[in-house]
């Protein structure tokens, strides 16, 4: 393991007590970077890019398809079904929040969302475009499309940087505030059930807020493109790692080819968490208890009561927060003409 | 071929002058059977439904896959792709304005918007549910949705039955009233160009009116359940029979198994059809251009000129009206448990 891990790592353990004592607020805006200032414009055109179909090989599959923003911003499957029914190896995480990830993937291989955002569209079994010029060679010819890349963009500026710019600005408006836990921390005291405080306290004690901490749950760090991971499982003598099949994958260890970071996994977030079964990485586990008694188990070698248990998916049901309401989009027309090959 | 509808196809021929003179607006409702009233509730509850992907074994179809109303009404492909990438041999009508089909799918094999909505869940090749049990038990499965089945249809309602009334209920309310034709034919004479005039005035001089007549341009006689049926090809003896294989598919005779109804098909509406590439039941022809010179030859036995074929496009162009915008649905999480199985 990395010395710069070993920091973030411990770090985390280390902060437990305090970051308990440090519950926070989902903030109702996103940071944005220097170089895509959100502004109206980009997000019309990202929302109308990530609805749309046309951007796969096959003209099925859209980014909402795998993060469908009309559900939890996943898409309820254990792994996610890409073009020509492919499946992959690993389960779509939520869209929701993701702007408060430092990195994207479960794997952390994307430093911000407009890199994230350039990724699937290329890959072979989930939208499947040859390369980007494919991708944006439809777009182009879509006529409707030029305008809004010009209202947004400047003149000629229909290029796979700008659309993943748009993208990502869209993506930071998909927040979801106001949870029972936020008015808790807040100050409304009612806003959590007795059974919902004596998991959250169950939750800080426990320690799992060493990984899961900060206003998304999700690092107690989480400065975009550093990356705050954890090694998924932990604690690896116990049944649920073959039943699972929780060391498959070697997760962050795969993308940078270091074995120290074999199984290690960027931190998810915990927000919505009870609105995107199946559970893990590789979406083995199917309800949320069980994916909390797995997490106790490998991560904090505990055996947790059925009691806390039940404590700890009450409190993570009050992370539920008040989902925005989205407009569909109207996805310009190819006039008269068939854009997709596949 | 039966006398009923031997009687259907003259009624529209020797109509087709009269129609010429009856271009007809868009109404901007559409009328509901009697057993299915249009509510807000069932229209909210149908949207839902419409939009939820869980209806399909895979997790990953809903009727808005291939029907999708943030584009044309249809997928912008040849022919759909179901579950596990699967496709078929027809391509996706449209649903805008399907309300004023007198019967659904291109062979009408169904009579009514609530009976077609059931079709596509258990289709092996479609949304692959084994039978419209198993669809409804992942519906129960979600607890947000009983609230919704018992504000549209009271206690203890949620059964398939009330799920297509309400995805048909939905159905009803996407129409797109206000086309540029709209407007021409009810005064505005500015609404259409020297050249869209010329190609409305062709369209009914060669005959198309025949069949695309109506205020949808669908047949002269829409009767819910009655049918409005078209040989199609018409004219067999030109290149374009074997080159886009127009008769490869049996159409209406598959249905009902009786061979003068060979290559019948329910005669679809033209609004909006410029947003619908590719063209005909089996998706063959890529270009509205083409489309149009193949239905001349095919159907009215004539070799259009160049200049008539871009005008009658120009005038097919003024048929694409307002699509009301839509709000995203909420779709009601699993609660912490997955739902889908395949």
């Amino acid at each position: 393991m990395n010395k710069k891990l070993m920091a973030v790592l411990l770090t985390g353990l280390m902060t437990s007590q305090v970051q308990a004592a440090e519950w926070q607020a989902l903030p109702e805006t996103a940071p944005a970077p220097a170089d895509n200032p959100t502004t109206a414009a980009k997000v019309e055109l990202g929302k109308m890019l990530y609805m749309d179909p046309r951007l796969s090989s096959t003209g099925t599959v859209s980014c909402n398809s795998c993060h469908n923003v009309m559900e939890g911003g996943d898409d309820s499957r254990a792994v996610s079904m890409g073009v020509h029914g492919q499946t992959g190896g690993r389960s779509a995480p939520t869209v929701w929040n993701s702007a408060f990830h430092s990195v994207q993937f479960w794997d952390g291989r994307a430093n911000s969302l407009e890199d994230q955002a350039k990724g699937p569209i290329t890959n072979p079994i989930e939208m499947g475009m040859k390369n980007h010029d494919q991708a944006m060679t439809v777009v182009k010819d879509i006529p409707g499309y030029k305008a809004y890349f010009e209202k947004a963009f400047g003149k000629n500026s229909m290029n796979i940087e700008n659309a993943a710019k748009a993208i990502a600005a869209f993506e930071r408006t998909l927040i979801t505030p106001n949870s029972a836990y936020d008015r808790f921390v807040k100050g409304d005291k009612k806003a959590l059930s007795k059974q919902q405080q004596d998991g959250m306290n169950k939750f800080a004690e426990l320690g799992c807020v060493g990984c899961h901490s900060g206003a998304a749950f999700n690092g107690p760090s989480n400065e975009i493109g550093v990356g705050f991971y954890a090694k998924f499982p932990t604690f690896a003598d116990n049944d649920y790692v073959a039943k699972y099949k929780l060391t498959d994958d070697k997760g962050r260890g795969g993308v940078t080819n270091n074995a120290a970071e074999n199984n290690m996994f960027r931190v998810p977030t915990l927000r919505n968490i009870s609105d995107t079964a199946p559970y893990f990485h590789n979406g083995s586990v199917k309800t949320l208890e069980e994916a909390v008694r797995v997490m106790a188990k490998t991560q904090l070698n505990q055996d947790l009561s059925q009691q806390d248990v039940k404590n700890i998916v009450a409190f993570l049901e009050a992370l539920t927060g008040d989902y925005p309401e989205i407009s569909m989009p109207r996805l310009p027309a190819s006039k008269g003409s068939s854009v997709v090959a596949d």
